[in-house]
């Protein structure tokens, strides 16, 4: 019966039926155990058609016009003839709507084109989880022929970072002023970027947006680049005028073309599905532990005995396990 | 029994006694279960006189001359009436001897100074066990006395992320064409530095030294410093010179005076305390899992699935997880 069920969501994923895909996507975010065991067989189905799209991250910090770019950015694509799937990361949404794409008010044209599919944010208590079920929902969209992937993440905690390791293309929007000092581009941010755009390169800010994107070229000459052999730009583009967007997409296609031809797309992506199945068990191990109720009893007391100083960090660990295990200390056995 | 033995360890401590600190921190690099025990009653004991010590990270490309700066430093912090210690995070340290500190005919004056305290790198299977031995020592030797503590690491692996979270001053050592391309500091580095030395600024290399230091300088004005107000400074040295050490210290002492000043260290402290607790914790969980008779017999399979694209890492993740716990899935059930 079971089997039956998913078989129908697969094969309406792969129809790129809009509306199978939508509770397909309800039911990976459902927190119902034998919805659950639904949504594995459905992720199991579609995994053989997944992994074919280019997954692009957007960040940037609230006003850096990241909405309006992916509105003109996802109507590009789909004069190009793309499908243009557009996913949410934002650890501040609630049900009752978050900070982006809580609306879809704010991509009009995008939201409302049949060649596009755009889900906001799903709700979460803990980022992790909001992060687990945007990464399990790409494979359902490449699957149903969504080719990019649009990945958009607020600069909270660590969304960003959460959102870099999930996609291909990572890319930072900012404004005009903030390459002065790159105040308002978050600390580590500058490591993961595949592309940076300075957005709102029009009227009184062009010539503004010139400089930011000196001085952005010139602190990362002195970085790393995320990828060895590829060279992070900096552009100026507008959303208003439209201008500066296809040259972006160029530079994520040739991108690709790289990734592709040097076979590194395809040893990320199985590192990343790798590192996921471990995060997923360190999750569970932890979320057991704590609440194990000889643990939680003593939790709260000896965490702060830690951050006084009266037990050593070693001691207070030592006694949560056996708590937890029930058994002789043996921490330090190995 | 175990009682009056901790406490010869611990009085030992405190009284500076060389020799029975030297068997303390043997028996915390011990993996013995009766060791274990009588060594955590001895890191109890001096828990209270501890914490007090300025704690330096020293790291840097293999030739920097990181050794030869540590000597020259250490000697005049001796010179200031201190006494000195230097431990090490080596990963690829083995029994036989490993890169750094391995033998100690590299800090010859150091060495045998009584002044001075000189632990190799602890042996270890994994970095972690390496990392958490020299954590564990680092109280011992602020009980006994000993400001600075200095923690040598190379540019191994996650070496260097691990000695900046047990430090408070984590320097980087870079030759004088490092500067050029940044080639040779590794990517990550200069987020976790609060103050770059640009060594063997003498002779042929005095003036690549300063443009060097120019560069840097230039660099670090793009990012974002480890700690909210704390300019990172660049300055070059010359070990063999003694030139620029002084300078140095001054900077580490001006940095003491501020986070002490703020309450930072102190808070610093007491989170350390606390994410070290979590990461021990955190490791067990994870090696009993591993271990675990069922999960091993799925784990290689599974994750070569997983790594093939012919499982879905959610799937794999359950399933690995319903082998430890033998209970019924509900890892998505939260």
């Amino acid at each position: 019966m079971g089997v039956l069920e998913a078989d129908f969501y697969i094969r309406g994923i792969l129809a790129s039926d809009r509306r199978v895909l939508a509770k397909a996507i309800t039911l990976l975010e459902s927190t119902r155990p034998e919805d659950q065991e639904l949504a594995w067989r459905v992720q199991e189905g579609i995994l053989p058609h997944s992994g074919g799209a280019m997954r692009i991250g957007i960040s940037g910090a609230p006003g850096a016009g990241k909405s309006t770019f992916i509105e003109a950015f996802g109507m590009y694509l789909i004069g190009q003839g793309r499908r243009v799937a557009v996913l949410a990361i934002d650890p501040s949404s609630k049900r009752s709507g978050g900070s982006i794409l809580g609306d879809k008010t704010r991509m009009l044209q995008l939201a409302t084109h049949d060649r596009a599919f755009i889900r906001p944010s799903p709700t979460g208590d803990a980022l992790g989880g909001v992060a687990r079920k945007t990464r399990q929902t790409i494979p359902l969209l490449e699957a149903a022929g969504y080719d990019p992937i649009i990945v958009e993440t607020v600069g909270v905690g660590q969304s960003e970072t959460m959102a870099a390791s999930m996609v291909d293309f990572f890319t930072l929007i900012t404004t005009p002023n903030a390459g002065d000092d790159l105040q308002g581009i978050k600390r580590g941010i500058m490591e993961l970027v595949h592309a940076i755009l300075v957005n709102k390169a029009d009227g009184a800010f062009e010539e503004q947006a010139k400089t930011a994107r000196h001085i952005l070229v010139r602190a990362l000459e002195l970085m790393h680049p995320p990828v060895p052999g590829w060279k992070v730009s900096v552009e100026t583009v507008s959303s208003l005028r439209e201008e500066g967007i296809g040259r972006y997409w160029e530079m994520v296609e040739a991108f690709r073309g790289e990734m592709v031809g040097s076979g590194q797309l395809a040893a990320e992506r199985r590192r990343q599905a790798r590192d996921w199945m471990w995060e997923m068990v360190e999750e569970e191990l932890k979320r057991r532990f704590i609440t194990n109720h000889q643990v939680s009893a003593l939790l709260p007391g000896l965490e702060q005995a830690v951050i006084g100083g009266a037990v050593p960090p070693v001691v207070a660990a030592s006694q949560l396990l056996d708590a937890h295990f029930g058994a002789s200390r043996n921490l330090g056995a190995r």
